[in-house]
């Protein structure tokens, strides 16, 4: 087959050396969005993108990107003592003494000073807090002490500061990733007692720069008044486990244990758990941070299409880092570069890709994902037209073991592919054997078991402000973790992930036979009929969901009505009828198209046509106004997580009626889905 | 009901005071077996018991019974280090300033030194020793450390030994009881630093004297070579998780957690756990222990029964301890004190009870058992005749939440009991509801789920032994343990589990009801229908075991058969086939049986009759010559795991074949379970 041989080809040129060297290249110091080292790496790429011959443009732009100034984090009483803010600098990996690499901080903390008593909050979710008032436990006026995981650290922050906290320390647990995991740093690759997880706080209602919802953030955007955006107030200090226990061992209250209901807090560190410290445990917390509007810039290197070179496959991974960034995002952007120099190289030596191929590095994904964000708010209307796909790389490469996150309609292509890459450090077996035995899609077993997509990375812009149907890759397994710390060096990644550049093979191989993929085959390969399935399948989930949070009663249940509630139901059942009837709908039509695709006497324009009707039909999940409270997200097939920011919503505007227990907001939401199936169906009508 | 009022007019007499005080006397003091404490905690029994008016006597026996001369362990290099061999005094609990208190030790350990590397061997089971064999780790000549847990810690010894380690340590991991399980003693109930478990190491074929195996432990007994039982030879030493830490935070071989099925390895100790110290970490072990003949007793009490005073229902509980012996045993001690004495008021002042009951406060059972085992092995004739039923009573009273591990044949009359006593600190609720609550019986939904009696306590002479049907009553949930440590005091547990004795008066109240109803129902009310219902069970357990473990077929299998083996499969489909007939008759005729016990007409020779056969069903199980290895043991219904101790293996023989993989001794295995069938059936039989 045409596609296996490309994907044969595409393999042949990928070189673990140049892997490495990329690794070299863009790792070789600290690269924080709009520092000097990071406008030395967006050099390098830029440079890089040009000597493949890629038309390459450095995309600046102009964001609210906080920088620390200092940081204080002290036992008052019941003796005094200093904690540490920094990790220890190794021997072993002397990249850890380099003078630009900063302290622990958490970009968009509040700047201030208190003094207080503490409260543990676990993870800091809104679970945990709903959990301490109702044990409670006063959070009003003191320093909440909550361990990294389980939701996006701005949540922990956002969270403490509505229940009131006076301030924030947020701790990596041992139990969590630590000597509970595994040998730890530089011994082996899990958390010592000195890391500190780095990060940002913006939680806002959209993705990008905080002044500049919607519209580029260009030197002189039009921009909201800082104060009243929503960022954090209160400080907020991420610390190590070795700090961590300092407070956690002079806490005096009740144990975690002692509740049924939060045996789960107990973590990792060698003390027992306790909800409160007590009046004679006395902490002080001082951040300072500013908050100035600095410039960074994204780099993008456009392969030419040469049939349609208006339609656009983008690749995507961000450049900054919170330190070398070895792992994150390099690990990705390493795999990245090598796709667009193999993709180029091919391009020059045999033909160029029929459709464009945009390579996209971006800048300060770590501050709130603002450069792709600012890209795809500069680029909308285009995007909107003809962007086929998004695929992105951020910490891709991590280890052998592959998988994918992906919207429905590009599940089945990238099986496909995955299917002619050879499995990372293993002999005769391909990615998608190694993937499916580690578990196959419920509703169909020829596939993979994909994740859903939610935020956290570049995708969000393309997948939930714009409908481009998006993935993103990745390969984990490796024993061990330096996310955020100084310790994601090139040793580290040397050591724990390997030194082959095997998975990073694997990775650029599985993402540029993607491109290829959707570059070069007659009609793109998109799957309008999946995503109905999954809608359905999901439709499933959040009536069963509404039943038990009693937002509505089970369709079958002869419980006695409650006004309006049975209307509920008959509107999802009959939505899901719609949804069966579009899913066949579409299944025939596609399959029509394709045949129609390789058949000689199909024009380009009828060809045209039914590309358009593809990227438009994931489009059709698009609605204008957005969703409620946050009208940034605009697809009505998945957002981020409101609550937990990482992982994903599915179905979004009917599980925000769930989650506010808005039943009379049900028949609304599900009026907007059938209104989707509707224009799904029409766009499968080709007049003629 | 009768039954109902004479539980209840038990019930009136219990006094949570006379519970404190039966508490305030036996745990006044250390206890440890044949020392001075022991002999004033037997003269305080015996007083009372005599008070009481019951026909007391002290049963002396001379046992091996080694004390603790010394002992050092210590981290020779890479710097020297003591590490500490008893816990610390506590301010708030002086009793643990008590002179004869003994250091940490375990009972039965070699005496000698050793210095050498250590290696982790997780709980120290047979399958953690197999899977440091798997990986390639040495064990020989090394001193093994391992933790508590998993297993009877006597097996740890042996296993280590027969791995041919040169010493083991043994201590209390923070992960199964310590900061991790809550907040430490003595602001908490569970193990601080410095707790060390104490306890036996003995691992015979036999429960009982070492040296005297199925014969009274006189004083002139005929004795066996100390040096040919298999005692344990290297030394052992316990330890708290702090001086545990001193030993696992030196060590620097590869971790648990590098192997996918040694994760579980990893406990609560603040280090990544590895599986070798390394030959930088070396340790030494000295330990000196005497091995010496020493006396001590039992207690027995009798109140004797007015028809039939030679038919006995047994009720013990130990009465020596590691220390104070607060919780164990005397949590079960005061309430066989507590039974005996509301017991005998209740004869004096109303009527003695149709049959005795014998009150039996045992000696030496930490040692292996010994006291209950000698007076069983001195009894043994009379008892297969005449026991009724044996109670069992160590540490039962722990906290509110009822349980009980029983032989099947005693069930339904301990629910019945359960159902008319008030549950501890509740109102309105009884026992048998709380119980219930919990957990139901897999086949019979009106009783609440039973546990199967293993070994690890004095039922294991009656049950195992002779046969005599047997139970353990027990009461937990409360938060902590301060098992064999010098904190298991008073002041722990009246912290702990409370002092308000309501456990304790829930206990004596099943276990002074139970004792009741089997004295003085005309019937005994044992039930060997539901011990044929359980054997098949456990039938179908077993072959599903046996088919898991390759040792024979699915009965079903199409696949070729080998040799012998359709055989086998045959016998056990005809073996449940006749206990399926069996069942049935059973149940008919001791339904009739209890008909014919209400008539009148009935003579009391006929009754007599029945009575004797229906203790003569519980010992139809008992299978003279004992089973492979271990002759002493001769329940064909259950015997303690062979492998780890206390739990239980149910149809031994059996299980012996399948854990020996001896197809070949299946066929002889079923036939002795059909003869116990086909005893049960003639038993059934009544002549005339």
């Amino acid at each position: 087959m045409r596609t296996s041989d490309d994907i044969r080809a595409i393999g042949e040129r990928i070189k673990p050396r140049e892997l490495a060297n990329w690794h070299d290249l863009l790792g070789a110091e600290p690269h924080v969005a709009s520092t000097e080292g990071d406008w030395r790496v967006i050099g390098k790429i830029e440079s890089a993108f040009k000597n493949m011959g890629l038309k390459t443009k450095v995309h600046e732009f102009w964001a609210l990107l906080p920088r620390p100034i200092s940081a204080v984090l002290q036992i008052v009483s019941p003796e005094s003592r200093d904690l540490i803010l920094k990790e220890k600098i190794l021997e072993e990996d002397l990249a850890t003494s380099h003078p630009e690499l900063d302290p622990g901080w958490n970009a968009f903390s509040g700047s201030g000073a208190v003094t207080s008593e503490v409260v543990y909050a676990n993870y800091g979710r809104k679970e945990d807090f709903a959990k301490l008032k109702e044990l409670g436990v006063d959070v009003r006026g003191r320093i909440v002490i909550a361990r990294y995981g389980g939701n996006y650290r701005g949540y922990k922050a956002k969270f403490a500061e509505e229940a009131g906290a006076a301030g924030l320390i947020i701790y990596t647990d041992p139990g969590d990733s630590g000597y509970a995991k595994g040998l730890v740093y530089p011994e082996g690759g899990y958390a010592n007692e000195t890391c500190i997880e780095r990060g940002s706080l913006q939680t806002l209602g959209y993705s990008g720069d905080a002044l500049t919802p919607g519209v580029e953030a260009t030197k002189d955007a039009k921009r909201l008044d800082m104060d009243k955006v929503g960022l954090c107030t209160i400080p907020v200090q991420p610390i190590g486990y070795g700090a961590a226990l300092e407070i956690m061992k002079r806490m005096q209250g009740k144990g975690v244990m002692e509740e049924g209901s939060t045996r789960a807090w107990q973590g990792g560190l060698p003390v027992p758990y306790r909800f409160a410290g007590g009046e004679a445990l006395r902490v002080r917390l001082k951040v300072v941070q500013d908050r100035e509007i600095r410039r960074t810039a994204n780099v993008i290197g456009v392969l030419e299409g040469a049939v349609e070179p208006d339609r656009m496959i983008v690749v995507g991974c961000h450049h900054d880092a919170w330190g070398f960034g070895a792992c994150d995002p390099l690990a990705g952007t390493i795999t990245l570069m090598e796709s667009a120099r193999v993709l180029s190289e091919l391009a020059a030596g045999v033909k160029r890709p029929r459709r464009s191929i945009a390579f996209c590095a971006w800048g300060a994904e770590e501050y709130g994902i603002i450069g792709s964000s600012e890209w795809v708010e500069a680029n909308r209307d285009m995007l909107a037209t003809d962007a086929v796909v998004y695929f992105n790389l951020d910490m891709a490469a991590m280890g052998a073991d592959f998988g994918s996150s992906a919207g429905p309609s590009v599940r089945g292509a990238i099986a496909k592919v995955a299917g002619d890459v050879p499995q990372a450090r293993a002999t005769e077996t391909m990615v998608l054997d190694a993937w499916k035995k580690r578990g196959s899609d419920a509703l169909d077993a020829t596939l993979p078991a994909f994740g859903d997509l939610g935020g956290g990375s570049d995708h969000v812009g393309f997948w939930c402000h714009v409908g481009v149907a998006s993935a993103g890759f990745g390969a984990g397994g490796s024993p061990g973790t330096s996310y955020h710390t100084i310790y994601d060096t090139l040793p580290w990644y040397r050591k724990i992930v390997g030194d082959d550049y095997e998975p990073a093979r694997m990775i650029t191989h599985v993402a540029a036979g993607c491109a290829q993929a959707f570059a070069n085959e007659t009609l793109v390969p998109l799957d309008p009929a999946t995503m109905v399935r999954e809608f359905r399948r999901h439709l499933r989930d959040i009536s069963a969901r509404g039943v038990s949070a009693g937002v509505w009663p089970a369709a079958s249940a002869d419980a006695p009505s409650v006004e309006g509630l049975p209307a509920v139901c008959e509107a999802l059942e009959q939505v899901d009828r719609e949804a069966i009837e579009t899913h066949g709908l579409l299944a025939a039509t596609v399959k029509a198209w394709r045949e129609k695709a390789i058949d000689e006497r199909t024009t380009a324009e009828e060809l045209n046509d039914l590309n358009a009707r593809l990227l438009a039909m994931d489009r059709a999940w698009i609605l204008t106004e957005g969703l409620p409270d946050r009208p940034w997200f605009k697809n009505l097939f998945a957002a981020p997580d409101r609550d937990s920011g990482y992982a994903p919503w599915i179905l979004p505007l009917l599980r925000h009626v769930v989650e506010e227990k808005d039943a009379g907001g049900a028949e609304a939401a599900i009026k907007s889905y059938r209104d989707v199936l509707r224009s799904l169906r029409e766009l499968a009508e080709v007049p003629g």
